[in-house]
């Protein structure tokens, strides 16, 4: 997928959201364990009930890596679903890889060629040539690290130097010298709002991934009001709020309700946003 | 495994070599092609004609997940057959995982409760929570990146805060504040011989993976002049140079060749440290 497709979805959809497909099998209903894979099924049934209010989902690998062959087996299943299904969809392999030359090419190619997502998200602190080798993708993105939600994300990424600049704005800046980095977008944790603007101001153009929204207590209006650029430029994602909205047989329709609820609020945001 | 029984397991074998299976089906000899799993049959006759030498083997993960479902099964079966017939062995899983919390955890578990691994290398970016969930588990060891021996490596990784203390330095003296801080070790690549002294004395006591003898140019006396420690403290991987030392049907007694003479020059060291 390239960039004005996702531009154009989000357009039609009246949605930047994003859905993470992180099953944990004690969390999901009952009645699904009984099935051959519960895993897929889940997702199958949380896709077929929200595809058309959301613009991307996005399985976290760990949660099928602890399930080993079986999980990695429903992970194939899910995108293989979504791409036949939903091509239009936008995927998200969220598996903050990363490794040397080389190596990295056989993370992206996992990804890209032999599960084909859309994009993998992936860390930097081994720096530039662990970062082009997915870059090299065409029509693929990556999305890298940059200021995450979490406690620790406090322990390094803000740390300054001699001039002031924090270590995820060094991030950020020194990625854009990187070769296809018009195929980069960076996740920042919807915690931090009080970031989003000198975020912008480094990556005006670059879409952002922003987990937080919800269960770790970021706002979706703090985030826009800085994140927001003329492309929308943001994928909000939400995870445990819309999928483990209720534990019954009515999961679906719940998780539905949920996305629906932020998608309201997207459309909102989007149509005051041309005004 | 604990540190003591690696340690023992250096002394004995007068040896402190890691052997990187990082397994590329164009590399490996063509008779093996032929068989039902060639990845796993490849390790197989790798550790066969080598246990005695080493110490510790690493499987590098994205070779395996390139090659998909058939790769995580050839990497289950690797490690299952060292932890079956060489158990005395430290197995590392060089994945360079990190998440935030509870998704650590499903990392952790996957290597080191599904596959029982007893390592598992981590990135640190994201701080705190998203190693010291790795560290819950008992008897076993995380691997976290501190100075990688690549060129992207000086991106960020030898960034100076105002106080002229490097990012890799603040990794180091910051891990050690994290719970279970003594069952972490560092990777240091072996291409930086000259940041030793300084690492070794922020962290003298814990054990350093170091990558990049060989192949990638380290120097193995150089990187043991100050970065070795009482309790030895280092484990040396070479990957290419010991498993490609030979692409024809006599692979395997080639990689034993080049990782005797590794083994030599070690017991060497070794043995020159004590006096």
């Amino acid at each position: 997928m390239n960039k004005q497709e996702l531009i154009d979805q989000i357009r039609t959809k009246g949605s930047f959201l994003c859905v993470g497909l992180d099953v944990d099998l004690e969390k999901i209903p009952a009645h699904l364990l009984k099935l051959d894979d519960p895993i897929f099924e889940f997702n199958k049934a949380i896709i077929d009930a929200t595809h058309d209010l959301v613009v991307a989902y996005k399985p976290n690998t760990a949660f099928y890596e602890a399930y080993g062959l079986k999980g990695w087996t429903s992970l194939a299943k899910t995108i293989d679903y979504l791409n036949k299904k939903h091509p239009e969809i936008f995927t998200i392999a969220d598996a903050k890889r990363g490794d040397i030359g080389n190596t990295s090419t056989r993370y992206a190619k996992a990804f890209f060629e032999d599960m084909n997502f859309d994009s993998v998200t992936v860390a930097p602190y081994m720096g530039s040539d662990s970062v082009e080798p997915f870059l090299a993708f065409k029509d693929k993105f990556t999305i890298m690290l940059a200021l995450t939600s979490n406690k620790g994300g406090l322990d390094f990424q803000v740390l300054k130097d001699k001039e002031g600049t924090t270590i995820y704005e060094k991030v950020l800046k020194k990625s854009l010298e990187w070769q296809n980095s018009d195929q980069l977008m960076y996740v920042v944790g919807a915690t931090r709002p009080e970031f989003f603007q000198k975020i912008r101001n480094i990556v005006p153009n670059h879409f952002l991934l922003v987990p937080g929204v919800g269960a770790q207590g970021g706002d979706l209006r703090s985030v826009c009001k800085y994140g927001l650029n003329d492309e929308i430029g943001l994928l909000i994602n939400s995870s445990r709020q819309i999928i483990y909205a209720s534990d019954k047989v009515d999961f679906a329709s719940k998780a539905r309700e949920k996305a629906l609820e932020l998608r309201m609020e997207m459309a909102d945001i989007i149509d005051k946003a041309k005004s």
